[in-house]
């Protein structure tokens, strides 16, 4: 065990003991957010700077330790923490928090990888300016994390991911070196593409210390609305047409199954649901000049009815009308949280293909299991389905999930790829998804990350057995 | 000599021998677009589809012959062409033109790698909708070639780079495989992003045979106008000013030096400059609906005129005005090249950077060559100048090219540099900045460029001395 007794040794010196964690309870770091990954860590180490991150980094290799990189340990597949070993040292990137710069004649941010996203968009708002990525986890996730799994959000239809919203990268290679990638520039085609190939790669290619990020001028005003469709091809009927009126100023385009809506009456009564039950809920979201939005929804919401794709609709008439609209669409995975333990699937689909997918797998899921509830929602305008499968009414749902997620997973990805679509969306691979992407990706594709991942780090120091 | 004529021998069975181009005058594939590099190909071969290309590059790995994939011939930086040894083949993709398939739902385009870029705008358009990448060339290059390049053009600044506009690729390996990475999703992390890897690659890492590329909603109508500034820090201003009024509705912010409209009057008489000269010249577009973008243009230069960032404006009134102002624009190219040879820079900065560079090299290169003009144009909303160094009025333009090339490129890249700027924005690398990228960019970066080079191309089959 000497050459852990000597790292250990080592980083306390690189860092001060007080930044080297072994000691007390690290199960703020050893345990995945959803607690389905329980890892063990050799230590916990807080480097402040990105000299730092590179001695640690070095240190590790020199000494063949693995090195587990984390942000604000929000993922949802077990990226980011340790395996059971207790041999692997988690690299936390909480101590650096720091907005280096913000550029608005060039509408850009410089930060370090562990700012908070909402952070990140505070220091845009300061500005006058918009930074739109926008999740859940917003208050405690970081932007490094955020982009070493390409988040996505409710505002990608407008903005993209997290990698369209990247410019420039600092990383700490598996060498221990610093790519000095920062960069506010628009245009640069001087080499390889390094930035998205670190962006997504879910600290397995390399740490990101820092980032330069996309800002926007922040939209005068938002107009939001609910519609209400008979079948789900009428709501890609109401998005393209909507696509047509809105333009670049369609921000949000949301769907919500009734059984969604349904489950969220249940568990959160007091919330209004401003219309009456129907087999599809959509929320829409215009950004731009209020008048013009105002105008540009109405004519979507008018047309629609008249075109019967759509059957009733509201149009919130107030700021605080509009946020009672979004918090339905958010407690839908709270209300799910409550009902107890389901089977989640985070897929996308080309947006043409989404009927298709969910009439057949709906049949099937509903005649192999009397009774199912599909908590269908999700960002229809991107293609990405929460396809979500809970217990029938009055079963246990640990015992349907121990039964039947294996066989759903199966029924779901396979016809999910078959159909071109994507076994995980927003959430990456991490541990939980490693498998199916061994299988179901092609193995062209497989070997060439395989081989990209041995360039790059040929020790196999970077978070191994994640994603690869 | 045997293993060239084995190979031959072997591409004439695959693909047929009217296929494979030995014998005439190969010229069109030999030399560049502006006949700078003057290279002898071992043969031209034409695959008609994918899996001819597959077998081709495998032929060609198995007798260890370099492969050059050429689409339009329209690069600028040599980087399609072979060497001058005679023993490279040039693959041109100039046999696969065909529209795959065309998905109005999912908004997407797949194609052949050699579709003209203008049969792909044309494609988009019979669907009511639009495929936004538009450059100079587009009458003659490819698809593959733009992807391969990482294009940029026209409509960067509201639609993002060639980059931006692809979805997914279709490619064949150093290997001769076949990825299969078509795709239309806007979400899909699983793995490392490889189409980001291969786009802009320039040919060294695959070949590009297809791609599905993002279409957007036509807009409804475009408003153009011109306003004069006095200051290259007006120019900026007015750029902020554009962005808060008009968003993503903001299409094109193109400037023009008072010497580049000069030349455009010098050697264009007849073409109508609709503001008296002044040190700096804007173009505006706004893309949307008549009367909104109307309304917010006149908002835009209102303001800016009360404000003083600019003295006088003209709003087109007319289609006809609009092209007329984008036939400005467009000629100042060609009136360099009647004038005669000059010193071309593509260089990128952040925008907030372009006052400073603009004023500092401009003072510099007045100082030391006093009249010389200084044709500086471009993509200001992209941070993209296109700035040029044409001899005095009255100086040979051979001589002084020969004389000032290399030291004014050291001087203006040097300073780019510095200024966190790229000194290949939308042009990229090929034959002709290869030792820049080898001395400009930082040994890290450089050093893992080779690494995926050797990972994915181990023999250095894949358009060799281009770009590493």
């Amino acid at each position: 065990m000497s050459r852990f007794h000597e790292l250990l040794a080592e980083l306390s010196t690189l860092l001060g003991a007080t930044q080297v964690l072994t000691d007390q309870d690290l199960s703020a770091w050893e345990w995945d957010w959803r607690k389905r990954y329980r890892g063990r860590a050799l230590a916990v180490v807080r480097p402040a700077s990105t000299q730092e991150v590179a001695a640690v980094v070095k240190a590790c290799a020199q000494h063949g330790v693995a090195v587990v990189p984390q942000g604000g340990n929000t993922g949802l597949v077990g990226g980011g923490v340790p395996d059971e070993s207790g041999q692997q040292v988690v690299l936390s990137l909480s101590r650096m928090r720091k907005v280096r710069a913000l550029d608005t004649a060039n509408l850009t941010m410089t930060v370090d990888a562990g700012v908070i996203l909402a952070q990140a968009q505070a220091a845009a708002a300061e500005a006058g300016l918009l930074f739109p990525l926008s999740l859940a986890a917003e208050g405690s996730c970081t932007i490094g994390g955020n982009l070493a799994t390409n988040a996505g959000g409710t505002q990608v239809l407008r903005y993209g991911n997290a990698r369209e919203l990247c410019l420039g990268l600092e990383v700490v290679t598996a060498q221990g070196e610093v790519w000095e990638g920062l960069s506010g520039l628009r245009k640069d085609n001087t080499g390889y593409d390094l930035r998205d190939l670190f962006v997504g790669s879910e600290g397995t290619l390399g740490v990101i210390t820092g980032a330069t990020l996309k800002l926007f001028p922040a939209p005068a005003a938002k107009v939001t609305a609910l519609a209400a469709c008979q079948t789900i091809d009428q709501t890609v009927a109401l998005l393209h047409r909507a696509r047509q009126h809105l333009d670049a100023q369609l921000t949000g385009f949301e769907i919500m199954a009734e059984a969604a809506l349904q489950l969220v009456a249940q568990h959160f009564p007091a919330l209004s649901q401003p219309l009456p039950p129907a087999p599809w809920c959509v929320l829409l979201e215009a950004s731009g000049s209020e008048a013009a939005c105002r105008l540009a929804m109405e004519q979507v919401l008018e047309s629609a009815l008249e075109a019967e794709e759509i059957h009733d609709a509201a149009l919130a008439d107030s700021l605080g009308h509009a946020k009672a609209m979004w918090h339905l669409r958010e407690s839908i995975p709270l209300a799910q949280s409550q009902d107890g333990l389901n089977i989640k699937h985070d897929v996308s689909l080309p947006v043409s293909a989404i009927p298709a997918f969910v009439r057949s797998m709906g049949q099937r899921l509903s005649d192999a299991l009397p009774g199912v509830r599909l908590i269908t929602f999700g960002h229809l305008g991107d293609g990405n389905l929460h396809y979500n499968v809970q217990a029938p009414v009055g079963q246990e749902a640990a015992a349907f999930l121990a039964q039947h997620e294996a066989p759903i997973n199966a029924w779901v990805y396979d016809e999910i790829m078959q159909l071109g679509g994507s076994f995980s969306a927003e959430h990456g691979i991490g541990a939980l998804k490693r498998e199916d992407l061994a299988t179901r990706k092609s193995a062209v594709a497989v070997d060439m990350m395989r081989a990209i991942k041995r360039a790059l780090d040929p020790h196999g120091i970077l978070n191994p057995g994640k994603m690869l």
